[in-house]
C-alpha cells in the first residue's frame, strides 16, 4: 500500500487533533476510529505503543466513486494511521490511487490524493 | 479488490445479525460500522438504498500481521459490505489475500481467507 508519510514532533493525542483539523479543511470527515493498542490489550492482553486508525472520508468523492462502482465500498474509508514514538507521532495516510486503482477511478483518486497531500502539508507545518 | 460474495434472502437488518454471528464464530469482531446511506443523506442530502460497511477484525491475526509489518494498519480492518436490494441483501467480504499481498503475509492472509470463507458458508446457509 502506497502512503503519504509525515512525522510530527507532537504526542499522539495532540497529533490526532492536528490531523483531524487538517483533514476537515480538505473536506474529509472521520467516520471510524480504532484504538489498536487498546483493542490488542483488551482482546489479547498484550501491550504495544499507542496506535490509532482513523477512517477518513470525503462524502462527495465517496459518493461519486460509489456511483461509478459500488464495490469501491470494499476499500472505503481511507485509513489514516497514527503511531506513537515517544514525543513524535508518525502519520501515514493511505494513497487513494492505490486504494482505487483503474482508469475509471483515476480522476477521483487524483482529486482525493491532492486533497490528502494538502492536508499532509498542513500537518507537517503544525508539527 | 477480490471479494467473497453472497446473496441472502433476508432484509439488511436481519442479514447484518447473521453476518455478525457468522464472523464471530470465526474469531472476527466488528470494530467499525458505517451506515453509508445515512452518511450520504446527512452530508449530501442524497438518497440511496441502504448500504453498510462493517470493519471486521480477528485480533490474533491482526496482531501477528502488525508484528510482521506495522504498515498493514493502512488496510485494516477487513471490510464487509451489506447492500440492500428489496428482500435480498448482497454481502461482500474483502479478500485478505488482496488486502495483504506479498509472501510475508501469505500464511496469515490464507488463514484469514479460510475463516472468512467458512463464515460466508454459514451466511449462505442462513439466507
Amino acid at each position: 500500500m502506497e502512503s503519504i508519510e509525515i512525522t510530527v514532533d507532537l504526542p499522539i493525542d495532540r497529533a490526532e487533533a492536528v490531523v483531524r483539523d487538517a483533514l476537515a479543511s480538505q473536506g474529509f470527515g472521520i467516520l471510524t476510529e480504532i484504538d489498536v493498542a487498546a483493542t490488542f490489550k483488551a482482546k489479547l492482553g498484550v501491550e504495544r505503543p499507542p496506535l490509532k486508525i482513523l477512517g477518513a472520508c470525503n462524502p462527495r468523492l465517496a459518493y461519486q466513486a460509489m456511483e461509478l462502482d459500488p464495490s469501491v465500498a470494499l476499500v472505503l474509508p481511507c485509513n489514516v494511521v497514527l503511531a506513537a514514538g515517544g514525543e513524535h507521532t508518525r502519520v501515514s495516510i493511505a494513497d487513494p490511487r492505490t486504494l482505487m486503482p483503474g482508469d475509471a477511478f483515476a480522476s477521483l483518486a487524483d482529486d482525493a490524493a491532492q486533497r490528502l497531500s494538502a492536508a499532509a502539508q498542513v500537518i507537517d507545518r503544525a508539527g
